[in-house]
């Protein structure tokens, strides 16, 4: 919705067709979020999580082209605002030339909803693991339903909808904040509403429930960071390629530097080569450099990705030791280290606010948990949110779905 | 092997590059067809599937070379006819201008093999799932080669190279009926001849016999879907903005809401939430969607997803009903949801003819279902097509392979 | 480090954002060898392998950064000879106009970075396949550390760094030898001086010890195809339409000879249809068409594909013959295929010297399976590099990570 500038039909066509492609790298995370929250459960919840994160993409979508995508980009009017909409369904917005001069001449409005869309559909993702093993379906996908068409946008606008964050000189590339710390924040309200799972903590202490694959996981893992090239890659909005390279860099070494210091600290507390750790060191390296991979340099990006993968194995234990439970660590992983990312962007990026990125996370992480905390809390208290204790005990694929996940005998 | 417009290198390039994407994109597909057929079949028949699944693409790709690019796109001469014949091997069609200025300036000729290619061994692939659990591997292979190699080129070209079907209007963008129905009518043809598993349809009904694993079968069809945008977005046949982006957009509202209405519709049919009901439901919006998904709106594309996918128990059932077994779906899939979707572009799509639809639909279902049919007869009267009861028993991994899909212990 | 050429920004971006797509498909190549090498190990060490396959390239990513990309690419003055250095750290070179205006016009210093740097971190995955299942964690992290940031890149730089093989008239187009050959001859060190698994070799004869799962090392196989159209696709170093879209066309048609062509020769030799070897004859035939994929026909890569297809079961059978015990293969298919596509290259590549080819053989023969023999030996003698028996026997998830991989129960 800028003025349109004038780039060649040849340079419009490599921008968009980088967009398009971007969001189909968007869309396997969608995947990836399947494979490490099934291989992260218990083989008794496969199921569950797998029709979960099958239908969350799905509604996402469909409610993104019926109102998240008019509530998150209004339009040029609400500028500076904290609420706009600009009508249901997928319409060009009014004043575009058409539907390839619009947004400067770099994509079409229809690549603009499908990368947008693919982005929306994430955050509601990262709750479903922290909620897994113990949730019922019908409260969770109306709770989705909700948070994914209603919280995200709104949140989402008063950054990249030109609302009054981005007035106020917040800075936040791909969306550390906007995207992972939303999520997390959803997360964190359905782990304390929902209580931990049964026998996890108990009076001789905290016992670990490990997941059921790690093969799963580890495919997981790295569908992730596959398709975080086009989560930051295309946050550049077009093909520049001195922006996008640069992102591949620092989204690429933040991942590795997090792989490499959440195993040395690991290492250092339990004394044990944890794979499920540099599994979520990869993602908390990646979750933390989201924020600020268009700011900083290479260098920069080994520290923030670094510290964010010493932050996993702590945050972890910290959850524990609050006894909130997180089965698949959704909120050690875009939660915290989405807070950490988006505030090393103001300790590292050039001419960049630490009171503005601190007043983003304040504000998106009142109004995101506490918009969480309102709707699960309503679902509590009607349809009820926590399956019972012999559904828990024999697992949701039997209780909910009548199916089991494998049948290896 | 229109005639050479002109556009710039630029262009050209970027042109070329999105259809080497593209067809790099429908590559995967292949490992989509073998995790979801893999999945959804038992455990003691996932070797001979994944056997199966990896040599199809092989055969495919190189008869494709030999003969079915050539079969497929015979040349200008052949224009509004029922067959023509370029010649064995990769070899350039005479008044080309060179490897660059061929196709209009969008592709170059081996970019245009590498797409087509890897189009044409899925439809051998779709038959390969509803044939599982029950054939001999031999004559599948011979079936394969012949299918890939002559079927699909023959009645491809009739609509793709210029035939008497784009002659008679016929409109079928990505193809629903060219490739999905193809692949269908040969899986029906074969699920028929064979006859059901043992054990399917018995005196006290129908026993499900339900896949072996679904994290497999999810991993198989989010790779489908994934490669779709290049299936359907290749298909435009050149990077255009406008056009891939409202491919993308038909695409992924026609998955997102044959996903969901499989979900209601399954869940009023039979009252449980069932993962493979929505995993198909997906698979039936995209096949619906592909033979308009340039020509509709994106509110259009969700009513013939939606119809698809609420197609899809329907269709399970009646096959069900009528005794013919096919483990995956794949005849509901690719069969019906196919012909919905070439149907739809006739309702949906301006200027587009219901009648030219129907014939399109008729033409090809009764050479292909005829060539298979044809061929499966052949081959139960020669080789036999079906394993002895024993090795049905013991599974095809022993008697076929020895070996075994997993070892656990 | 050329001489910039002029072209336009267009096609400046097209070039770039073609090499960054193609290090985004070089990444998925590592979840690709993840899952081979996990499928074919027995139950008991698949945390172990997918530990070492995930730190691998986080080491080798972040080595890079600091030495091997200046090791590899030391600059101008380096031409001609054998070890240069550029300096620690990611440092655009002096000369360079900016980070746009480099390496002839076609893509950005990180761009080049982030594209070499995923290239470099598969040869250390190679050799963690060969010394599976009984090698200590820390000396492995140790040698991989070494190999990748010092023995790949120097070899690396005498051709790709326009060192003395390259003026000696050596062809390896995307790295049968300078890739494969030396993570296969680090594979054959390491092998050697572990020696087999305990029960593999035994006085009754040889005991095969077939893999824990096959759909996961199915899925391995074909994201590792999926991820060489980025693997050979962009050592074109643009994205110029005759250069790439040959090098798809002979790159798929080696992988689907090699298939075809493993799967006879084994049927012919073993009687059986064993998944493994048509596996790794496509794998076999996409290693030894890497040398010369820029070079040939079509119809040549069939016949190049296919004898590294056919070299599979026969390779496999001499290395058990000389008790050499490789899990998964490793050396047959990178470092026997890769001798062959580098000698192909001589034999079909017009204007290629053989004795060029085997001088480049030999030579990074000679130093890489030297520097290997020799820290494997270090190792040997001060860390250890064998878990003692009974951890073998139990298996390495337990007594090095004290995980399992799956809980099925």
């Amino acid at each position: 919705m800028e003025e349109a500038t004038v780039v060649s039909q040849e340079m419009f066509t490599i921008n968009n067709l980088w967009i398009m492609l971007a969001a189909t790298l968007v869309f396997i995370m969608h995947l990836g979020f399947a494979c490490v929250e099934a291989g992260f459960v218990q083989k008794k919840n496969v199921v569950n999580i797998l029709f979960k994160n099958t239908l969350i993409p799905c509604i996402g979508l469909l409610t993104y082209a019926i109102v998240g995508f008019n509530l998150m980009y209004p339009g040029v009017d609400y500028g500076g605002g904290f609420l706009g909409f600009a009508g249901f369904g997928i319409n060009m917005p009014e004043g575009s030339a058409g539907l390839i001069d619009y947004a400067g001449g770099n994509y079409t409005y229809y690549t603009d909803f499908i990368f947008q869309g693919m982005f929306a559909a994430t955050c509601a993702t990262i709750v479903s693991g922290a909620v897994a093993e113990r949730m019922k379906l019908m409260p969770f996908l109306i709770f989705t339903t909700l948070f994914v068409s209603l919280c995200y946008p709104i949140t989402g606008m008063w950054q990249w909808g030109g609302g009054w964050l981005k007035t106020a000189g917040f800075h936040d590339f791909a969306g550390s904040t906007l995207v992972h710390s939303v999520g997390g924040w959803g997360a964190l309200a359905g782990a304390i509403l929902l209580g931990a799972r049964k026998g996890k903590f108990t009076d001789k202490g905290i016992k670990p429930i490990p997941g059921h694959s790690m093969p799963l996981a580890t495919i997981g893992v790295f569908l992730l960071w596959f398709g975080w090239y086009g989560f930051n890659g295309g946050s550049v909005l077009s093909a520049d390629a001195g922006g996008v390279s640069l992102v591949f860099v620092t989204t690429t070494l933040g991942a590795v530097s997090g792989a490499l210091l959440a195993f040395f600290v690991s290492y250092f507390m339990f004394k044990s080569y944890d794979l499920s750790m540099i599994l979520n060191g990869i993602l908390g390296g990646l979750v933390g450099i989201t924020a600020g991979a268009d700011v900083i340099t290479p260098m920069e990006s080994i520290m923030i990705g670094g510290i964010a993968g010493a932050i996993i194995p702590l945050s972890v234990v910290m959850f524990d030791k609050l006894k909130i439970d997180d089965p698949v660590g959704a909120t050690s992983v875009h939660l915290v280290c989405g807070i950490w990312g988006t505030l090393a962007t103001g300790i590292f990026g050039e001419d960049k606010s630490i009171v503005a990125q601190l007043t983003g996370i304040a504000a998106i992480g009142v109004f995101s948990f506490g918009f969480a905390f309102l709707i699960f809390t309503i679902l509590k208290y009607t349809t009820g949110i926590r399956v019972p204790d012999e559904d828990e005990e024999r697992g949701l694929d039997i209780s909910e779905h009548e199916m089991e996940a494998y049948r290896m005998s």
